[in-house]
């Protein structure tokens, strides 16, 4: 069905090399009405179409690539809808693609992106790539196209990225649980996994430290950012004497929340939680989330100024854009007069 | 920092002709040797990244693209999910980009899909293409590549689509509060805007009629399936003397719910609901949600076995798949003992 330069020459009855330079938009000596003729027929073809070929020559596609681990996650949903909302301003498209969090889909999405011709990549990597990046990095390294890394970033790995802290999200969540009495504290976190989990359990330590309290093993859970682990999680802390949790990020919180409702326990009637995200306060009427934004706008702009200052040449040292999380106190947490 | 066929030719020392031939994997004249040395430069300076050529001769790109009107919906997102889970089985990567429910983008998106060289299409459609769709329609018409269109579909265009029976499953959900007694049923719509949203509606008046119950405009707000157009919808139902409502998309509920809690209004105590899609009910800790399930996964799996069909090379009449949507009964809907 494709229509080829070929095809639109002969029907035009001009040379392939006349209709290749006139649909590229190079100069050549037709005169302006064979011009006209060659993009009518185009036109009329639907050749825009296929502009796979108008991409090799121009080097510009106008479409930007987004990896993310999972679009069924609200904070990266939004998170992308942010992003997407930057290209737009300025004619990109974005595709979007999730890694599922599997360090092979990283590695093959990364290289859909490049081999479709888009003009720059944001990269959320997966939760697996922080077990062995190895071949990600010599992938980054040879990339042909400027790449940002959001959110999820390496501690040792110079490129452009945006984040933000999460040490500190964490330590200013745990606080506040401890500010208001509480001492027998749990936390679900992802530290095993994700570099970013990793920081919010130290985040949770520092705090501890901070007011005396031990550390316990027992008080942490390892989830890894889906609803399910969040659950499971509940279960087992809800065995220990806890009153409060801290929860690594919101889609945890939403199996967190489940299971406490399941067993009738409210929050924060029965039991204080603090989560991370900020991503679904809305969609809890009966419960007012205490939980750390990490404004996805200001995340989007950020990346995307990265990126634009790649598109535009600048070769310049990477730069690497670390950003304040706000712990948003709202009605999530009572003060513990137990202890 | 692109490298090009030319550029592994001189470093081969061979034509550009015969490493184009290789490295596309057409028979040449070259010594296995030769051959080899070709690969491995290309491999070296990472030239499979520039698969644009590649995708020109081979015509096959293993991506496909899919459009939805929101990624922020629950919804879209679970659907999106799905159909990658199905691409990903067959090694194809999808790339998800979203029209806003705009028209103007869905004309761009389905453009550079096309032009970035996906295999296939499938498009959930604009609310705004509902006002006019001509040129869209054009556009389908023009497309050299096979598309599917998914759960908002036009009545009268013929081509592959799946899509749940939306006049059934609201029609199921009104009546199932009509045998729990209630006769003043509000309704958030979105039947201006979209061709699901006034099937939803065309249920909801069925069964008042079945039950002998006056249509009252008064109790019909008409929303945009976002958030917000639900809280609004709230406010002004909860002015009149409704005791339930039906509300025509998941999203529109948590706007609803929000609402009501505000007010101190509880589900199902104070207040009967349905809704439509039963994509959130994890997310209501509190609440069990009763709604019109339109299964993402059974969705997504006929859409891309329709899909299939066509990159398989058929070329059969357009197959248009109805499938039953199951209303999920759990526990926002309490008996009405006033009336």
């Amino acid at each position: 069905m494709n229509v080829t330069i070929k095809d639109i020459a002969k029907e035009a009855g001009l040379s392939i090399s006349a209709v290749s330079l006139v649909l590229n938009g190079k100069p050549c000596r037709l005169s302006a009405e064979n011009k006209q003729k060659i993009i009518d027929i185009a036109k009329r073809h639907n050749y825009s179409a296929n502009n796979v070929a108008r991409s090799l020559a121009t080097k510009k596609s106008n479409m930007m690539a987004l990896i993310i681990p999972d679009i069924e996650n609200v904070f990266f949903a939004s998170l992308a809808s942010r992003i997407e909302d930057s290209c737009r301003k300025d004619g990109y498209v974005l595709m979007i693609s999730s890694s599922k969090d599997k360090y092979e889909e990283d590695l093959k999405l990364i290289r859909t992106a490049v081999s479709h011709g888009a003009d720059g990549l944001f990269v959320i990597v997966s939760n697996e790539s922080y077990l062995d990046n190895r071949e990600l990095l010599k992938q980054f390294g040879k990339l042909p196209i400027p790449y940002v890394m959001i959110d999820r970033t390496y501690d040792d790995f110079a490129c452009d990225q945006v984040s933000f802290i999460n040490e500190q999200g964490a330590y200013e969540a745990v606080k506040h649980l401890l500010e208001n009495g509480h001492r027998k504290i749990g936390c679900v976190s992802n530290h095993k996994a994700a570099a970013n989990g990793l920081a919010r359990l130290q985040g949770y330590r520092r705090a501890l430290e901070e007011y005396g309290c031990e550390y316990k093993p027992e008080y942490v859970e390892q989830g890894d950012y889906y609803i399910d682990s969040g659950y499971a999680a509940a279960d087992k802390l809800l065995q220990t004497d806890v009153t409060a949790v801290f929860v690594a990020n919101d889609m945890m919180t939403v199996g967190f929340l489940k299971r406490l409702y399941q067993k009738g326990i409210l929050v924060p009637k029965d039991f204080s939680l603090v989560s991370y995200d900020d991503s679904i306060v809305t969609y809890f009427p009966g419960v007012e989330l205490t939980s750390v934004a990490q404004d996805p706008q200001l995340l989007g702009e950020q990346a995307y100024r990265l990126m634009k200052q790649r598109i535009s040449g600048s070769k310049s040292a990477p730069e690497i854009v670390s950003l304040d999380p706000k712990l948003v106190v709202r009605n999530s947490v009572l003060p513990c007069i137990d202890q």
